[in-house]
């Protein structure tokens, strides 16, 4: 038996945004590793055996995982939404290289997933439809020096921006030094969008002005665009209203 | 009959990363509208009407769909990749924002999908797996100026950046001018990928340093990646190397 390894996104929760060959791999697969919410994902059934652990543990997780590959299974780590944006892609390739040179013999695929940031846009309108970036707000694993300089530097360059992870477990108070920051360099009407768990059954979608934004708009499911300058909304009469960034700049 | 619109990202080309949830739409649908080669990807079938445009009549395309959904049709306009990302959703919306108010009661909704970028990066590895941006480089609806500040700053804040369009048709010259940019900013030994038409027939991935870059690498249907300073390869004895961002940056 040859094993292999599949890094896969699920999406940001709803079914009908995993893809059919993440679909595939997962039914082909003897073993899967995650945290525990995303592996509760995927159905039971008989020769498969699920790995859920622990958040904060994802190198450990990826070593097991690796070590499942390299004895034979054929394994797919699930991340949600795409596995390359703040997920497990970068901790199996860390994990990886500082592993067994037996290792790296191991057929590994990533997978692409619907990324929580478009599955968030998608429900707003268009709001990352112009030069965007996207930063993670957790200071866990770089300085939150690093991540203010970002935040102004966004700004500066006048990318709307997706912010992941914006209340940080180990700095609460992180995401309210944000908005701060951001008062300081945006204009008070700069529109925010704080969307939670979208495509689940508690999705909610809310957008305000920066002058509106409260720290406690945001908690760990939540994913926060701010607009770029040229940002904008389409109210309509009997409907949820539209933001979206128009394509063109003009001179 | 009521009519509807649907904005839906087909996702890179492949067929194994169109999400349940777009193909469910398109087969509700009465039309789809498109760009020619993404309205091709749609099977004929009895009942649809396929409406294929050329490139750059974004908005023309934007008011015929909207004009069908006003009138009762089910239409889906089709977009490559994630529809709100340099696609067809803020097309549309601009064209609704202007049109007549009759459209603002129309059901619009957009359906994300798998984006070149992240599809690109997942081939590559995980060189999007720590903060990023995305830069539409073509400077037929911006100042090339203002591409040139967003390089600067982008560099600046160390994001790994991800390139759409990096030859525009209106200045082909534009990705030699990047190059140039970048050559003055970023070390050498900087990665770049350059990825060309990933999950279709004609995929094709190449990495090289900054130093090895050449403007003819890119055209048209390539997404080209530059990695953040720490982006780093891991080489494997008999496999395809794996390009990836670490996820933490050190003090």
């Amino acid at each position: 038996m040859t094993g292999w390894l599949v890094i896969a996104g699920l999406g940001p929760g709803g079914e009908g945004l995993v893809t059919p060959e993440v679909s595939g791999a997962l039914a082909q697969a003897t073993d899967v590793v995650g945290y525990v919410p995303y592996v509760a994902r995927v159905p039971d059934r008989g020769g498969l055996t699920k790995h859920a652990s622990d958040n904060r543990v994802e190198i450990d997780r990826s070593r097991h995982a690796l070590d499942l590959a390299a004895s034979g299974r054929r394994v797919v780590v699930v991340s949600s939404g795409d596995p390359g944006v703040f997920a497990m892609a970068s901790a199996v390739f860390e994990a990886l290289e500082e592993g067994p040179d037996a290792w790296k013999h191991i057929d590994i695929r990533v997978l692409p997933g619907v990324s929580a940031m478009f599955a968030a846009a998608a429900r707003a309108g268009a709001p990352l439809g112009h030069d965007f970036c996207a930063i993670n707000l957790s200071d866990n694993l770089k300085p939150w020096a690093l991540i203010e300089k970002r935040l102004r530097l966004a700004v500066e360059a006048d990318f709307a921006c997706a912010f992941y992870n914006p209340r940080s477990n180990s700095r609460p108070e992180g995401f309210a030094r944000v908005l701060e920051l951001l008062r300081d360099v945006c204009e008070p009407e700069r529109l925010m969008i704080f969307a939670r768990a979208v495509s689940t059954l508690d999705e909610d979608l809310r957008t305000v002005t920066l002058a509106e934004a409260r720290p406690e708009m945001a908690d760990m499911r939540t994913l926060v665009i701010l607009g770029s300058s040229l940002t904008r909304r389409i109210a309509r009469p009997n409907r949820t209203e539209i933001v979206y960034t128009p394509r063109s700049v003009p001179e």
